[in-house]
């Protein structure tokens, strides 16, 4: 499908079908929702039984209509779907909103049943969203179409909204109009039989009206293009999204919800960071963080100044600046004798600013312009809570007049619920947002600063590695299944990543003379049939460093395996001798699939601790320079690998280098469904890295999957 | 002091000191207030300057007043509030609230007149809630006492709130209103001059008509008392605390606001945790899990049914269930078939049950009774989003009448602002919690199962070891600093804690024949002056083997000290020379110091991994066998101990009462401010436990502080 979005997004005639007398149903409200919001082209209500609908001549079908009609809103019986569908075809209606629901959400009737819809769609060239949605709303003054059948007055603005749940978007949407937070566009996206959301998002891309877009998405429609398309629009303009489905039960539900995958909560993590998008947890996160990037700019810094008329306030506000992970504000000696300068002695003019009480609107009116005068404030946060017989509303005044003009963020915080609420719309008239508790403004200001750094990063580059193609494609061609440990080390090396020198062995003198061979001390490790974790099995004898070690390590691993019911013969492929490398630190570098994105590639700390704590991250290749650096940056054992506690830092660029490495190798070889480079050793700085085990599974390759690779 | 709190809780005449004609003071309000809520005795306004308030004669002073005077509240500037007081005495008033601030939160001149008003107190013997303070409020309709200057109708219930700040103490006033959560008592601290936290949660704790009691807290008035009295109190009802403070820049604007201590956050933590306290990490969460415990039964298990009329809906609670730490219940086949009985095929029976929007009130009362009347459902979260003209009151109805007289929680999630209003109205009215989105539903729930699992779970006795104390004394008395190497041998082992056998030597040679002595493979330590961390200077060396590694070890170790510039002769006390215990899992036991609290145990995974990833945990001791137990259980890494990956189980038992051991040592020793036993090593199953290294801090004692032990 490739039409244009205009006949939905800018039509001047519509048609709904399926509009009736019947103040209660959804047709007749879409028709009363266009003409009260002012639709500025011409409404045609379609309905067989009506001669007039909400004082508006009613047509008996589409084909009746006189003029042209560019959008048809349907909103007929789900089995009358395929039929109105033909004859908007043959009136040569371009746009399509399906607001009935029965299709593909029904489960294998309705799939049926949007499938021979879309045959009817794409013979006609219809573009459609829906079904099963909500409708769609354009505040634009040249169209003002509130094709939905929610009535509400939301103001006009800059904010998009897409959701896939009709039941959320109206909750959103009423929420939007309560906090006065203007709209440009929301879409519900319903079955997206054929819009889907990264169409959407280019238009609202190209948008100029639209400069911050809300997404509530439970699973994905083109997730192999979703990155990109993303990653580039997040630099243009903030996108902030509340991914549903998230634990798996939620997961589980989202799918027989919509019937669509479920992406892993990994994946969706590792895609959001790696894009720039703003991951709210909750729909009341989403609000506060739209508030905050709808009306003030973003900070150039962590530095906030809390100012406030009460030490309780003061405390919280303190506790949840540091727990969203910005830093208080040090004042400079000129704002400190500014603050002095007018405040009463009981007041506490180290940030957290108190002010205590008996401050009125001068107060914060001085107050707000002192810290933001101060170059060591990032972001204000002024919090208000009004005492008796206060005017609240002048002291939003004051602090919308301290505020205006200044590049820097400043959220409000108004307590009291009824008794600050025309402060509040103050407020929200010179867009600074009014949060009812220090949390939330908090929250919102960490979230305009994660955006803003990651506006400031450079997304970086991968490099590519020359590579000895054709000895790749001899290990891996046709091959299914893991792959021997020799492949594995030739594999590896192709890519210029290094396993420490190794033989396999079969018996006790063999694993002596190899011993020698390599030079002590060396470690023993059994290669058995089937067994992925040779700890499990007592198959790993360490540091041996004499030839009765490695006797008696040889005899013990034998022991281990008939232990644990293993045939020497049938099950032991043979025993590795493997040189010993000390030092450095064990991480993981792993390669798994996610069944929407594709391959995912993985690293954490290693050894059994973490295994447990799980510190490990993950990103979608192809990976940057920036990406692998962020992705070791991003595990809690980080400072471990920098080096502390007299421990000398470690080889980290070459770390990086590896994750690119392998990011590449997974590119090229869609064949690789599985990696594991476990332990993957971190040397001192300047050494280098070398993974001490690794293990790799291929598959044969589908060739109608579009490798990532390939895209632009 | 310990008069009776009756003359501030339930005065039969009351004093406003400080009324004014004047509509907008304190006074004036406290008395308008007084009187429209009903107060069942008598006001006296006092002021020198009128003859009536709020139509009510007028006393130039207290000693004018006619009749006894039970309670004065005090609303003059501070600087008259020490006569008022000596006034209120000759009168023999038997109770005061201070409403007038600038007194110790002002600091040092604060500080000087709060300490000379607390003289007179003490002469007359009257009790007193504040300085700096909102008032006090009793519904109880025998007393009908709003004795704040903030007006409000709140409902009578059996919710008690105690705040530290009066700024929330108004925010969550007005909330609580707003949510029609019924209230018992309101007490705003101040200052706590005389009445505090704990003297309050008692006579909490004998009220009856309070169930449910709420704190707002920035510090601990008496914190070495605070835990063996909340702990008692939570067993009979639940307290819902919020800290601030928590992070040490909130806690140094909260030391500023108050003038009080800052105690370190995990030692909050760990009081919390061991007293059933529930923390609310902010002001809405407290709301949150208010409405649900006050409302509703506790549930008696984790598992959830998830009731909605929307999919999106269904598919955040679920996420939010589970990210609660909760599980979604698995309907049995009878209610599978109950579900099936109503509703349309469009809608899923399994849980999340997706109704979808044509559910009315009779789908909704027969899905909740169906979920309800499973045996494997332990609480249900029933979510409405209304479709255009749905009776939302008739679902509430609904919902209500299916739950009511059931003793499974039910908790409601009603979408859609003001279209929704009169129906959370409803819900409120028949005791079910109406939130506006999945999450704050999710969270109470799993608030009410963290308190119902903690009311189940036995408080456990501390054991009481048998001790040498005369050997004990010996080595503590009168020394200050860390103990020597044998003395921390000695003193654990007094306590029946051991360490390997060890020798201190202070040649190659001596070393070897150490080694030799207590068998291979040994550990190398250097003992050196001021330095703690022996890894920090290369000053250990694992694993011996032979002669010739100990010379080499030796040889490394000397050569670390003389690149770290320290001198053999005057740095080095010796070389530790200890046999090598080998297998088991490296943890730590530590005490430290908290300012409020004192003495705090510790206990977390070793190596250095863990120590950057921080896996500790915290108690007050004593510790009794399950608070051991729970600390234990407690670190992430606790699988690990259990046993992972064909890893023996490790000896829990002797790690259990080791901790006690340690915390009977600290309690009965309270010269001891610091230890560390680390690396603490958990042998397998049955082979015990070891401390491989220890440190021991002791300073002699202050005789005036009471140590915990004496406690009953």
């Amino acid at each position: 499908m490739s039409g244009s979005l205009d006949p939905i997004f800018r039509p001047r005639s519509i048609a709904v079908i399926g509009a009736s007398r019947d103040q209660n149903t959804i047709g007749r409200a879409v028709v009363e929702n266009l003409v009260k919001f002012g639709f500025t082209g011409i409404v045609y209500p379609v309905n067989p039984k009506a001669e007039v609908i909400f004082s508006i001549k009613a047509y008996p079908s589409v084909e009746d209509i006189p003029g042209d009609v560019d959008l048809a809103i349907i909103a007929v019986p789900a089995r009358f779907v395929p039929e109105v569908m033909e004859a908007c075809g043959r009136k040569g209606v371009k746009g399509a909103i399906i607001i009935t629901a029965g299709f593909r959400e029904m489960g294998a009737d309705g799939m049926g049943r949007e499938s021979a819809l879309r045959d009817i769609v794409d013979r006609y060239g219809i573009r459609v969203i829906g079904p099963n949605c909500m409708g769609v709303l354009n505040t634009d003054p040249a169209i003002r179409m509130n094709a939905t059948f929610a009535y509400t007055s939301v103001p006009e603005g800059n904010v998009a909204l897409i959701s896939q749940s009709g039941a959320f978007g109206l909750i959103i949407f009423e929420h939007t109009e309560s906090m006065g937070l203007g709209m440009s566009k929301f879409i519900s996206l319903g079955n997206r039989m054929d819009v889907g959301t990264n169409e959407l998002l280019e238009m609202l891309e190209r948008d100029e009206r639209t400069n911050l877009i809300l997404l509530y998405l439970e699973s994905f429609g083109d997730p192999r293009q979703f990155p990109a398309i993303a990653r580039r629009i997040s630099r243009k303009k903030p996108i902030i999204a509340v991914k549903s489905g998230r634990t798996s039960a939620g997961a589980k539900a989202a799918s027989s919800h919509t019937g669509a995958m479920a992406a892993s909560d990994i994946a969706v993590e590792a895609l959001f960071e790696q894009a720039g998008i703003l991951r709210a947890r909750t729909i009341p996160d989403l609000f506060d963080y739209a508030q905050a990037l709808a009306y003030q700019p973003l900070p150039k810094g962590d530095r906030v100044a809390i100012i406030t008329n009460g030490g309780g306030p003061a405390i919280i506000a303190t506790d949840a600046v540091i727990g969203a992970g910005l830093k208080m504000a040090a004042f400079s000696d000129t704002t400190l004798a500014a603050l002095r300068s007018f405040l009463p002695p009981e007041a506490s003019t180290a940030n957290p600013v108190d002010m205590i009480a008996s401050a009125g609107p001068e107060e914060y009116r001085k107050a707000v312009a002192a810290a933001l005068g101060d170059g060591g404030v990032d972001a204000v946060i002024v919090i208000f809570v009004p005492p008796i017989a206060a005017d609240s509303v002048a002291v939003a005044k004051a602090i919308s007049g301290a505020s205006a003009g200044i590049e820097k963020p400043v959220l409000g915080v108004f307590m009291g619920s009824e008794r600050v609420a025309h402060a509040v719309e103050e407020l929200e008239r010179n867009r600074i947002p009014p949060y009812k508790f220090p949390e939330s403004a908090a929250n919102s200001l960490a979230a305009m600063h994660r955006y803003a750094q990651w506006m400031r990063r450079p997304i970086g580059e991968p490099t590519a590695f020359p590579v000895d193609r054709d000895a790749v494609r001899r290990i891996i061609r046709g091959r299914s299944g893991y792959l021997g440990m020799e492949e594995v080390r030739d594999l590896l090396e192709a890519y210029g990543l290094r396993i420490p020198e190794f033989s396999i062995v079969r018996t006790k003198d063999e694993a002596c003379a190899e011993a020698e061979r390599l030079g002590y001390p060396v470690v023993l490790k059994a290669l058995v049939r089937g067994i992925t974790h040779k700890t499990d099995i007592g198959g790993i004898k360490l540091d041996l460093r004499t030839e009765y070690e490695v006797k008696g390590g040889f005899y013990d691993i034998l022991e281990s395996l008939r232990e644990a019911g293993l045939d020497r013969e049938k099950d032991l492929i043979g025993v590795m001798v493997q040189r010993m490398v000390d030092g450095g630190k064990e991480t993981i570098i792993g390669v798994v699939q996610d069944p929407l994105f594709g391959p995912l590639v993985m690293f954490g700390m290693g050894g059994i601790y973490v295994e447990v704590l799980k510190d490990v991250a993950f990103r979608i290749p192809p990976l940057t320079d920036r990406d692998a650096m962020e992705l070791v940056e991003s595990i809690r054992g980080y400072p471990i690998l920098k080096g502390i506690r007299g421990d000398p830092p470690h080889d980290i660029p070459a770390a990086i280098d590896a994750l690119q490495r392998v990011s590449q190798m997974v590119i090229e070889n869609p064949e690789i469904v599985e990696m594991d480079l476990n332990p993957f050793l971190i040397l001192p700085e300047g050494e280098g890295v070398t993974a001490l085990d690794a293990r790799i599974r291929v598959e044969p390759c589908d060739e109608g999957t579009p490798s990532r690779g390939q895209r632009p």
